[in-house]
């Protein structure tokens, strides 16, 4: 594994998770080298972005035949993943949880939906799409027992503030919150808050200049 | 409406967005003024960020009971709201697509949700959450009839690319694309490519970081 003097920025962590993806499907598809302005090409963004992207993580073997795929995606790996897979719970099983849920597992090796949590009688003790439910009174002793270190929190909006102290006394590590209250953690425990709102705004947001200055 | 000499950066676009979504719930409290470092405590980032951010839009009525909390809602609405509502179509009402639609709907007046699009004959035809669902084949009929100006992508992975020229003829002008293949559109459209699966591989990035370095 490459050891890497500075700290990657999160979009550039942002964009390797993003170039594997697409490197991986290229693998697929029995692509076996792929040039940098081609790569970037697929993403939206310049050549120019790609490879500073990828020298920031010392990668650096691009061959006259462009990027050799397999070769990138193992590099990429070694960055992004951890050595032994992380578990990751559910809490609020949902449409958002179930899309997340259904979406995700199976994709990644080294990251594994494993445990969802609600309050719903119709879905505690039942099984879905592949993952156990379990009650969220459950939630800080199954943490220990299935040895999980990051969230999901898709639970309604007004739930969540109630969540944090459960979710650092049982040990999390790593929280995506996906309601639309922002919450903060102490130090050591990682958390991206990710309102849909707020992409939405964006969107809208960049439509509305576009159109001023059309 | 204020004027802006230069555009405003992605990041600070998403922030003014969450900031107003945190001022929205402090008026409903009966909060009417909020300190920059409150503020910015309430989203785990600095006041020089807040204030640098408000700055940034012209914003600096900053009094000595902190923000009047209606002014500074208004100003944020006038430089991320068109004057014209935006009618929004979820395009896959599946698990996430419904997930999104009952989640925003009724929160922003200048932002609606209005049509479904889906395939499956149990979904097409009904109304789902308040939503009328259609036919993707009177996609592009049904945007001009009901003037659509913004498309969510909710739908599997492998249909996305399809739709790209149905969007462009369409007259579409924003995209929120949460399928895992990256789309491009020409200049004139804004596209934000999302993919959930980024955001976990980015929190367990930097769960391994905090781990190693501990």
């Amino acid at each position: 594994m490459a050891t890497l003097p500075n700290p990657i920025p999160e979009k550039t962590i942002e964009r390797l998770s993003e170039y594997r993806r697409t490197l991986l499907s290229c693998k697929k598809q029995g692509i076996t080298h792929i040039y940098s302005h081609i790569l970037a090409g697929m993403h939206g963004i310049t050549a120019v972005q790609v490879r500073r992207d990828l020298m920031l993580i010392g990668f650096s073997s691009d061959t006259k035949k462009g990027y050799d795929v397999e070769v990138l995606i193992d590099y990429i790996s070694s960055i992004l993943d951890s050595e032994e897979p992380m578990n990751i719970a559910v809490l609020g099983m949902g449409h958002l949880g179930q899309a997340i849920t259904r979406y995700f597992n199976g994709r990644r090796l080294k990251l594994k939906i494993t445990a969802a949590f609600d309050i719903d009688p119709a879905k505690v003790g039942t099984v879905i799409d592949g993952i156990p439910c379990y009650h969220m009174q459950s939630f800080e002793q199954m943490v220990e027992e299935l040895n999980l270190s990051m969230v999901v929190l898709s639970l309604p909006t007004t739930v969540a503030p109630q969540l944090v102290v459960p979710i650092i006394n049982a040990g999390i590590k790593g929280v995506l919150n996906f309601t639309s209250t922002p919450l903060n953690f102490p130090q050591g425990i990682v958390v991206e808050n990710y309102d849909i709102t707020t992409l939405l705004e964006k969107v809208a947001y960049f439509v509305k200049e576009a159109d001023l200055n059309a």
